[in-house]
C-alpha cells in the first residue's frame, strides 16, 4: 500500500455535498462500529460505561480486515440506490466479512424485521453483538441467515459467477460484486471474469465488479495488489472491462473519489444498456463494462499499531486484530478507544436506534439491499410453464428393444420447456450441450455468445439461453446465482468432470439445508444435474473420463436436500426430468447415457415406475408367480441392459429358475426410510429383495454405495454388488463391463454360484459362460468391436417395436 | 480464423535455411501422417495399396483437431533443442491430441525403445496405428503410457501449473507448455498464469507458454479466440507475460514465423536468466516472461470440406472429421487423398522407418523430449535426506494430558526436512502455512514471492520454498508437476477446502495406478496431503469450513495407491509424516488438528502404534486382563479425546465394566486384507474388536465410511459409529461434538445402552449423563465456551507431564 495516504482516482470530481458526505460517513462509521461490536462485545454495546472485562467475549472470533471495505461500499451503494432508484443487490466475495452486512441489514431495519428480537434498540444491539460467532448464534461469515445475501463466501471464488447468474434475465437489476484480492487468486474467480462475453445488455442486468485490493490474505500479500498498476490495468482490460481505480485511506477524500467513480460507472452501465436497447442495428458490438479497483488498507479505520506491530494496512488485521481484550487492560483500552473513534454518540440515539442521518441514507422497502427480493429468490419464483413430457414418449412395443439415445429424447422435451419459459429457464454446460445430445433446444434458442462470430459458427446469439463456457465452475456458479434469484435451470455435464465442482455442490447443498430452517427464506427451484457421457461408455477417452463417484459425494450431504435418479431408458428419463424441474430446494442428480440404447418401458409404465422409484419388472422376471430363487437388481442404463441379458442367458440354461428382476430409478429408495425421505420401509424392501434369497445387483457406480445404502437391511448379507472398479482404460463399450466384471456372463455366473440348487448342474454352465466370456474378449481385441451376439442383443428378438435408429453422427464418440 | 490465410507474426525474419525448413516440414508431415493413421487405419499403414474398407478401423475414435498444432510445435522445439542443446520437456494441455506425441515419440525412436514390438518399421507402424484407441491398446489421450509426458490432459486446466511445478529447482530446464484455447477457459488454467510471480529465474527453470488458438472447442468457438487482439494482448500482459503472436496457415510461412518467434522467446528467456544469475544486486525486478500466441486452423492440413461442410478451421474437425471411411467409398477416398497429401513416400523408407531428414531433426538420447528423464521423474528421484523425527518428540509423562498443537510440532520436523533438502523439497499451501502452524519452516526458508514487497511483509523471498497462492488448484498442480519430475513435497490445506481439488486428486491417483503397471515408468515420491483446520474445530467459520468428506472421496480410488492416516497426537503425527515422506507412488492423506490438544503416546509408543496402525491402548482400557464387555474404538484427534473422556465417565460409574480401548491411526487397517494392502486379516480384526461384543466407534468423518470399511467383518452388526452428521453451524469446539453427538456423554450413553448387564443400573446413569449434557449445552450457550469440567478435562489430573502451553497467538481461530 505504498501510497495509501494519497488518494488517487481515475475519475475526478467531488460530487458529494456536505450533507451527503456526512450521511455516508456516518453510515460507514455506524456499520464499522457495529462490526467491531459483533466481534468483541457481549455487553455494554453503546459504551455507556467504561469497558470492563466481562463486556468482552471470552472467545474472539471473526474477520475484521475486509469488513470496513465492505461497509464503505455498502454506504456508497445506498446513496446511489436512492439517487437513481436502483434495483440493486450486493454480492460480497469476502464472505468472512460477515459482521459488515449484518450491521448494514440492522441499520436498514431489515434485520429486526426478520429477527424481531434483534430490534433496533439497545437490547437488540446487545443481541446483535452477542449472537455473532457465539454458540446458538450466527456464523462469522455471510450466511443464509444474512438478509440480502445469496452468497456465503466462506469458500472463495464464486462471487462473480453468482453475480452474473443473478443478473441474467433481470434487465433492471444491477449486481454490485466485491471481489476480494484473495479470492481473485482462485481459479473459479479468475475464469469468471469472462462472464461478460455471455451478457446480453438488452435482456440481462449488469454486474459491477469491485476488485477490493486490501493487499493481504491471512499471512501473505495478494498477487493482484503487488503487480504493477499497468499490469493490473491490462489484466482488467484483457478481461473485457474498463477499470477505474480508487486508492487511498483518507475517509473524506475516499468518499468523494468513490462516489464520483460509482456515478461514472453507473452512468456507463446505463449508457451501454441504453445503446443496446435502442440501437436499430442489432446486436451492437460488445463494449467493455466498467469495473472498480478499490485499493484501501486492510482493517481500515482499525488500530494502526498494537504492541509495536503495524495492524491497519497489514495482514495482522485479517481476523481479530488483538485477542487479549478481555484479560489485558491495555488491549481493552485500545478496543475502547477504537470503538469510540467512530463516535457512537453521534450515530445512535439514546435508545440505541440509528440516528435519522443514517436512516436517511438507505432506501426503503424492497429497495434496501438487505430486503431486495432478488436476494431471497423464492419470493420471485414463478414455476415453470411445463409442457407435457408424455408428448416426447418413445414408443416401446416390446421391452428391451430399440436403439434410442435417451438424452436426445430429453433434449426434445427441454426444447419445449425452453420455448414455454424464455424468461426463466436456461441450460448450462461446459461445451457439452450437443455432445450430450441436447441440441434440439437450439431449435428455439441459441447459445449465448457476445463476442466475435464467424460464418461457420453454430447457433450463437447474444440473446441465446444455452450457456456454454469450458468451465464447470463458471457454469455451476451462474446456475446457482440464477436459481438463488428465483429462476430455473439444468446443468448437463460429463459424469467424470462434475467432480470439478464437488466443493461448489457442497456449499449449495449446505445453503439449501440451512435455508430450510430459516422461515423468511422462500424455497427456490432445485439444482438439476444431468450427468451423461458416463463411465460405461468411455471406450476411448482413457481414465480421466472415468469416474462415477459424484453420486457418492452427494450422498454425504443431508438427506432432505439430495435426490439421485438413474433412469434406465428414455421414457423414465423424461418422467424423472419432469419431476426434477418441478421440484424445490433439492439437488437432483440424474445419470443417463447418451448412446443408442435399449428401451424398456412404455410411457405409462415409466411414469408408474418412476413414481415408485423402484419396482419389479415382471416381464423381465421368470416365474413371477413363484417365490424367487434369486433377485437380480439393477440401477443405471448399462447395468440394466447387462442384467437383462444375464436373465436371458439364465432362462435359457435354467428354464425352471425363478428370477425376480428389480430395477431402481430413485437410488435413495434403497436406504432406510428413517435415513432418507424416499427410503423404503424394511417391510417394503423385504417385499422386493426378500429376507433370505441371494441378490445379484448390477450398479452403475462404485459397488460400495449399494452396500452403504442397504447395510441395515435384513437381507444385506446376501446382496452381491457388481459395479465400477477402476478397471477401464481403452475398451469397447462391452469390454468396459467385462473389465469391471459387470457383464452379462459374470452376472449370470454370480447367480449360478449363489443359488443353492444350481450347484450340481451349474458347474457345467459356468464353464460354458466362462468360455463365452473369453471368446468375446478375444473377439473384441481382434476386431475392435463387440462380438455380434453381444452387440446386437435385444431382449426379445421376435418382438417388433418401432426402433428409432441413430444416424451415424449420433454415434460420434463422447467428447 | 478471419485472416487465416495471411501469416502475421510479432517477430519478423526468416531464420530457417532451406534444409532446416525441409526437415521441419517433413517432421510435421510425418507426425501428422502417423496421427491420421492412428485414428483411422488398422492395415495398409504406408498406403502401399489402395485403401480398402478392411484397412479402416470399424470404430473411429480420437481427436484430430488439436493434433497438427501439437505436432507443429514439436517439430520446432526439436530444431531449437538441437541448435541450443536445450534440456526441454513438452507439456500438452490438449491431452486429447494423444496421437501427436505418440507419433513424435515413435519418430524419435523412443517409442520403440520402451515398446519394442512397436518398432520403427512397417510392422511396428501397423501396430502403432492399430493400438490407438483399440481394445487392449492405448487411450486416445496423452497418457502415462506416452513417453515424454507428465500430463494426461483429459481433464483440462492443469498444463501450466504442471509445467511450472516441473520447472522449479530445475534451473537448466525449459518447459514448453501448449495451452489449448478450450483449456484456457477453465478456472484452474486461468489462475495458473500468475505462476510467474513464483519463479526464481536464478534457481528455477523457465516455462514457455504457447497459447494455441485454434478457435473451437467441441461445438463452440473459444472465448480467447474471439476477443479482440488488443484485449488478448492486454490479458497476457496483465498476466505478466510478453506475448508474441504467430498467426496463419501457410506451412512454409508459418514455419519461418514460428521459428523466428521461438528463437526470440528462447533468447529472451536466456536473457532474463542471465541477468538474474549474474546481477550483483539481488533480487532483480521481475520481468515479463515471453509467451507465444499461436493462431492456426483447427484440424490444420486436414480436409477442407466434407459433404459441403467446412472441416479444416472449424469445430467439425474436433474429433474424427468423418466417420464413414470404412463403408463410404467417397469418404475413404477423401481419407486416402488426405493421407497421401503428406507424401509418405518422402517420409518413410521402404521398410517403414523415418527417412534420415526426419532423424536429423530430432536430438539424440535424453535430449529427445520423449526420452527426457524429467518426464519420467522417478529416474531422477533422490530420496530425501531425512532428519530424525524423534528429535521433535513431545514428552508425555502421563497419557491424555498436555496441550500441544500437533501440526506445530510437525512444523519443526518439516523445518529440518527442508533444511536438509533445499534442492528437492517444497511446501505448498493456499495461504494457510502459518494458519496450519507450520511456520517454523520459515526459520530456514521463506515464502516464494517474486512481486512487489513492502516492509510489513512476512518472510517473502524470490528463492523461498514455501509456495502459497490462494488457489488450491495451482498448489496441487505445482506439487504434481514437482513430484512427477522427481522431487518431494507436502500440501497443507484446510480439510473442507481440499474438495476443491477432488478431481485433480482423481487424475493423479489414476496416473499413479497406471504407472504402477508400466515397466519403464519409475516410482515417484508420494503426494502428501496434510489436512488440518478440520471439521471439529470450525467453531465460528460456518458450514463452508465443515466437510470431512475428502477421505471418502479418496477411498474410492484403487487400494494400491491410497493411504489414510488419522494420528491422534503430535508424536504419532511425526511418525506418520516420516513414513509418508519416505514413501513412493502413494497418495497419503493425513488429517491432524492444529489446536492445543491432549497428548497420548511417548515417541517410542507412537512409533510402535503407527507401525501397527491400529492397537489397543491398555492404559485407556479398564480391566485389560479380562475379556471386554465393550470395545470403544476411535480414529482422529477429537474423537480420541471424546472417547477417552467417555471411558473416564464410565469407569467412574461402572468400576467393574471391562472396556477395551482401540485407536486407529491407519484407517485402511479396518478394511479386509483382500481389499487393501494395509487391511487386517479377519482374525486380527476379531482379536481387536471381538466377534460379538458391542463396539462404540468415535470417528472423525462421516460415520458411513467406518461401516463401509468394516462391513465384511464378523462383528459388523455390533459396530455403532458416531461421526460428523452435518450438524455444525456456530458452535464452540465441544458444542460441535454435542451437535453431532460425538461427545463424551453421548458415547458413554451408547455404551450403557449396548452392554446387556448394564441395563438395570444403566437407566439412572444415563439420566445423569443426559442431565450433564443439557447442563453443558446451556453453559456453552450462556458463556460462549465449554463448561470448565469439559474444557479442562484431562485423562489423569494427577499426572505431571510437561505441558506445552500454547501462547495466545497460537490460539487464534482457524483461517
Amino acid at each position: 500500500m505504498g501510497g495509501r495516504n494519497v488518494t488517487t482516482s481515475t475519475v475526478g470530481g467531488k460530487p458529494l455535498g456536505r450533507t451527503e458526505l456526512r450521511r455516508i460517513d456516518a453510515w460507514w462509521r455506524a456499520a464499522n462500529y457495529l462490526s467491531v461490536g459483533q466481534i468483541y462485545l457481549m455487553g455494554n454495546p453503546l459504551l455507556r460505561e467504561p469497558l470492563r472485562p466481562e463486556h468482552v467475549k471470552p472467545r474472539l472470533l471473526g474477520h475484521w480486515g475486509t469488513t470496513p471495505g465492505l461497509n464503505f461500499v455498502y454506504a456508497h451503494l445506498n446513496r446511489a440506490i436512492v439517487a437513481r432508484d436502483l434495483d440493486m443487490i450486493y454480492v460480497m466475495g469476502p464472505g468472512h466479512g460477515g459482521p459488515g452486512p449484518v450491521a448494514s441489514g440492522w441499520l436498514e431495519g431489515t434485520y429486526s424485521e426478520v429477527y424481531p428480537d434483534v430490534s433496533q434498540d439497545l437490547a437488540g444491539m446487545r443481541r446483535l453483538f452477542r449472537q455473532f460467532s457465539f454458540p446458538g448464534g450466527i456464523p462469522s461469515h455471510v450466511a443464509p441467515e444474512t438478509p440480502g445475501s445469496i452468497h456465503e463466501g466462506g469458500e472463495l471464488g464464486y462471487s462473480l459467477s453468482h453475480a452474473y447468474g443473478a443478473s441474467f434475465d433481470n434487465p433492471d437489476l444491477v449486481v454490485a460484486a466485491v471481489v476480494g484480492d484473495g479470492e481473485a487468486e482462485t481459479g473459479p474467480l479468475a475464469a469468471s471474469w469472462h462472464s461478460n462475453k455471455f451478457v446480453d445488455p438488452r435482456r440481462d442486468g449488469a454486474v459491477l465488479p469491485i476488485l477490493h485490493l486490501n493487499g493481504y490474505k491471512i499471512a501473505n500479500p495478494t498477487v493482484l495488489a503487488r503487480i504493477s498498476p499497468d499490469e493490473l490495468d491490462a489484466l482488467m482490460r484483457g478481461y473485457g472491462h474498463a477499470p477505474y481505480v480508487v486508492e487511498g485511506s483518507d475517509p473524506d477524500e475516499m468518499h468523494q473519489a468513490f462516489a464520483a467513480t460509482l456515478d461514472h460507472c453507473l452512468d456507463e452501465i446505463g449508457d451501454i444498456q441504453h445503446e443496446a436497447r435502442t440501437a436499430r442495428r442489432q446486436p451492437v458490438a460488445r463494449r467493455p463494462w466498467p469495473m472498480i479497483v478499490l485499493r484501501s488498507p486492510k482493517g481500515w479505520t482499525g488500530p494502526e499499531e498494537i504492541d509495536g506491530h503495524r495492524v491497519e494496512g497489514s495482514w495482522r488485521s485479517h481476523q481479530v486484530p488483538f485477542a487479549n481484550a478481555r484479560e489485558d487492560d491495555a488491549h481493552r483500552a485500545v478496543l475502547e478507544e477504537w470503538m469510540r473513534s467512530y463516535k457512537p454518540e453521534e450515530l445512535f440515539t439514546d435508545d440505541g436506534a440509528p440516528v435519522p442521518d443514517i436512516a436517511a441514507l438507505h432506501p426503503v422497502g424492497e429497495r434496501r439491499m438487505s430486503a431486495n427480493p432478488h436476494a431471497n429468490g423464492g419470493r420471485l419464483l414463478h414455476g415453470l410453464d411445463m409442457p407435457n413430457f408424455r408428448d416426447h414418449a418413445v414408443e416401446v412395443e416390446s421391452p428391451g428393444t430399440g436403439a434410442v439415445e435417451a438424452t436426445r429424447v430429453l433434449g426434445g422435451f427441454l426444447r419445449d420447456v425452453m420455448a414455454a419459459n424464455m424468461d426463466r429457464f436456461r441450460l448450462f454446460s461446459p461445451d457439452e450441450n450437443n455432445s450430450n445430445r441436447l441440441q434440439d433446444v437450439l431449435d428455439v434458442t441459441e447459445r449465448t455468445w457476445n463476442a466475435e462470430t464467424l460464418p461457420d459458427d453454430d447457433h450463437l446469439a447474444v440473446d441465446g439461453r444455452v450457456m456454454e463456457i469450458l468451465s464447470e465452475h463458471t457454469c455451476e456458479g451462474w446456475l446457482e446465482g440464477y436459481l438463488l434469484t428465483g429462476r430455473h435451470g439444468l446443468f448437463s455435464c460429463y459424469e467424470a468432470f462434475i467432480h470439478v465442482v464437488d466443493s461448489m455442490f457442497n456449499q449449495h447443498a449446505k445453503w439449501l439445508k440451512a435455508t430450510n430452517e430459516i422461515g423468511w427464506r422462500r424455497p427456490i427451484a432445485s439444482l438439476n444435474y444431468l450427468l451423461t457421457s458416463h463411465v460405461w461408455r468411455q471406450d476411448h477417452n482413457g481414465f480421466s473420463h472415468q469416474d462415477p463417484g459424484f453420486v457418492d459425494h452427494v450422498v454425504n450431504k443431508t438427506a432432505d436436500v439430495i435426490r439421485i435418479y438413474l433412469p434406465p431408458d428414455a421414457n423414465t428419463l423424461l418422467s424423472v426430468a419432469d419431476h426434477c424441474l418441478r421440484s424445490r430446494q433439492y439437488v437432483n442428480v440424474v445419470v443417463a447415457g447418451k448412446q443408442p440404447a435399449l428401451q424398456y418401458l412404455t410411457m405409462d409404465e415409466a411414469v408408474v415406475h418412476c413414481a415408485k422409484g423402484i419396482g419389479i419388472w415382471e416381464w423381465a422376471s421368470t416365474h413371477p408367480d413363484r417365490e424367487p430363487d434369486v433377485v437380480i437388481g439393477c440401477a443405471g442404463d448399462v447395468p440394466t441392459m447387462e442384467a437383462l441379458a444375464a436373465v436371458d442367458l439364465l432362462r435359457e440354461f435354467f428354464p425352471d429358475l425363478a428370477i425376480r428382476f428389480v430395477n431402481v430409478v430413485d437410488l435413495m429408495r434403497l436406504q432406510d426410510e428413517r435415513e432418507h425421505p424416499h427410503g423404503l420401509s424394511h417391510a417394503d424392501f423385504d417385499a422386493l429383495f426378500t429376507r433370505d434369497k441371494p441378490v445379484v445387483f448390477a450398479y452403475h457406480g462404485y459397488p460400495v454405495l449399494i452396500h452403504r445404502l442397504t447395510y441395515r437391511r435384513h437381507n444385506h448379507a446376501n446382496i452381491h454388488v457388481r459395479g465400477y472398479k477402476e478397471e477401464g482404460t481403452t475398451t469397447t463399450p462391452f469390454d468396459m463391463t467385462v473389465l469391471n466384471q459387470l457383464d452379462r456372463f459374470d452376472l449370470a455366473m454370480d447367480v449360478i454360484e449363489r443359488v443353492p440348487h444350481l450347484e450340481t448342474v451349474g458347474g457345467a454352465v459356468r464353464g460354458l459362460l466362462q468360455d463365452k466370456l473369453v471368446e468375446h474378449r478375444m473377439y473384441v481385441r481382434a476386431h475392435g468391436e463387440d462380438m455380434p451376439e453381444v452387440r446386437d442383443w435385444q431382449w426379445q428378438r421376435g418382438g417388433g417395436p418401432e426402433v428409432v435408429t441413430a444416424d451415424p453422427e449420433q454415434n460420434a464418440p463422447e467428447g
